[in-house]
């Protein structure tokens, strides 16, 4: 069969594979439809392998070359013995984070931090770039009508930003700024309009701010060319927001979340930053900040995170900026996502 | 009446001013036992007026010349008309946080947060290191037999570590690291110790590592004499503390706490610092820390500390490490306090 495989930085290679010959106990085999591409990835592809094991992994035996792909959603073709939670023939979307279930975080429910830790597409057998792929069931989730095949690969950005959104304390009547709108920006935009929450969002990539106004869920800032302390400040009767999600991973933007916020207020980090950054301890404790971070998603919250795509009409589709078949995955893909243009948003592939 | 009277930087007079006259309604005339001498007093000395006025406190209409103190006890003189939770010959703490009421904060019952804040001692009328001092009826709470004049003058700093240790979440079987041993981190050490959590106090200047070693509340590291990170990942199975609570307003030790907490665990700043510091983002977000900020305490906590260090003996005197007469408060207390040697933690000044 056909996969995106990875085998080393700047070395993935679309090629034949040997497709899954059996499904065992508690697995289901699926066609994948869309896949997403994700930070992660990119990371491996410009400096990896970082995540992707070079040596068996302690809890799956996956090692590089590894099968890309851990956003997707797919067609159940078959399941193997004791599953009941889905059936051929079902679309579904795959929670892919393999937590081990024993260690200290696991044992308190809080898998997302396993430090066993593996993940389908980047340390497991099988990945979402491929004709086929085999998962446990217990990852599985049927897809409500509601949801296009797209926006079932879109539920693990989804649950990432909605995890950062909801770790942040938004509630309905808070202002809340989005620093940063590219993919995780952008859903968290979405998620916490939906939540009935004043969104503002900052962005200085004119392609990335033009698509956070087309979703028009909230007001989109050019801190280059406006004073965003001044607009939110104004916006906000002179005190501040009561929330910021950084999702930009740089530290202009953390700055401005930190100045941006409101005594009593919090400052969630999403975005993954590359380097340290200076803060000023002496205002988190005289304006009381609470700033955190958050990891992935409560694996828990995947169902739900389903069932707001389907209910709220969630328009999670619209960070879509392209849509691709796996021949083109580097080149349209990994190199124009990693371009410092940042003139595609969130890329679908799909490998059949 | 003898008052001591911060002019200026690096003045500050024993001097005779007029007595209060008059006791208003719902006002309480008070004549201090004890009064601790506060970090902010010290800055005020070394390079105010920062806190204290020159120009006429919007709330209170104070300004420099003032009367320092706003750590302290007395007894109950005479009480204006309408007072009814104290009489004449009751022993008090004084709560001297003064808050407006109606800002943005005050209104969301963050009053410790009020924009307009005022405080007894530091920018009102009257301060506790003099021999008379009014204030309102609703700042003063009435002392248990248990607690002695001493306790009565530590409520304040008590609440500020207790406010520390809560809100980075502290329970019962929980190991926290507390960083510094000054009054704060003493006092806090003393509380989450009361709380039932494992205690572990890093302290680097020798006296008041000698001073945590007597409190007898947990174990006192030497950051210069063992690696700190090990002995705790050691003593948690490989980890991390659940809790920092960073009482010392240091770049390394802020380093330390967030080395030292576990994935999902708190890091507390209750210390101040007085420059930035370098973080990491990343290991925020990677490994789910909450990092806040606490600013004085609640001002509605009052009574359950002194509730606490009644019932629960907290011997919270052992912080004290100097009494001194009015007439040494510069020589004895702001001069030596202020020594890079530390050799003082907590000194207490009786201006009768
Ligand atoms: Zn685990
Ligand atoms: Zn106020």
């Amino acid at each position: 069969m056909r996969a995106a495989v990875f085998h080393d930085a700047h070395d993935i290679r679309i090629e034949n594979v040997d497709a899954p010959t059996d499904v065992g106990p508690g697995e289901v085999l699926l066609r994948p439809f869309w896949c997403g591409i994700c930070g992660t990835d990119l990371h491996e592809y410009a400096a990896g392998p970082i995540v992707i094991p070079t040596e068996a992994h302690a809890l799956t035996g996956a090692s590089a070359p590894q099968i890309l792909g851990h956003e997707f959603s797919g067609e159940v073709l078959e399941v193997g013995a004791g599953v009941t939670n889905v059936v051929p023939g079902q679309r579904v979307s795959v929670m892919p984070i393999l937590a081990c279930g024993h260690c200290f975080y696991c044992q308190r429910g809080l898998g997302h931090l396993c430090v066993n830790m593996a993940c389908v597409g980047l340390s497991y057998a099988w990945g979402g770039i491929a004709e086929l792929a085999v998962v446990p069931a217990t990852h599985v989730f049927a897809l409500p009508d509601a949801l296009t095949d797209e926006q079932g690969a879109l539920v693990e950005p989804t649950a990432v930003a909605a995890y950062g959104v909801d770790s942040a304390g938004v509630r309905p009547g808070d202002a809340v700024l989005i620093t940063g709108a590219g993919p995780i920006g952008a859903l968290a935009s979405i998620y916490a309009a939906s939540l009935g929450a004043r969104v503002f969002i900052s962005e200085v990539n004119p392609v990335r701010a033009a698509l956070a106004r087309s979703l028009d869920v909230g007001e989109v800032l050019d801190p280059s060319a406006v004073d965003v302390i001044e607009v939110l400040r104004d916006a906000t009767g002179g005190i501040g927001v009561d929330q910021v999600v950084e999702c930009s991973g740089n530290e202009r933007a953390l700055q401005t979340a930190l100045d941006a916020v409101r005594s009593a207020g919090r400052v969630t980090q999403t975005g993954l930053h590359t380097r340290p950054a200076s803060i000023d301890p002496m205002i988190l404790a005289q304006r009381e900040i609470t700033y955190n971070g958050t990891w992935c998603y409560r694996l828990t919250d995947w169902p739900r995170i389903i069932g707001l795509i389907a209910d709220r009409g969630l328009p999670v589709d619209k960070v879509v900026t392209g849509r691709i078949g796996a021949a083109d995955l580097v080149e349209k893909g990994f190199e124009v996502l990693l371009s410092p243009k940042g003139e595609q948003v969130k890329v679908l592939v799909n490998a059949r």
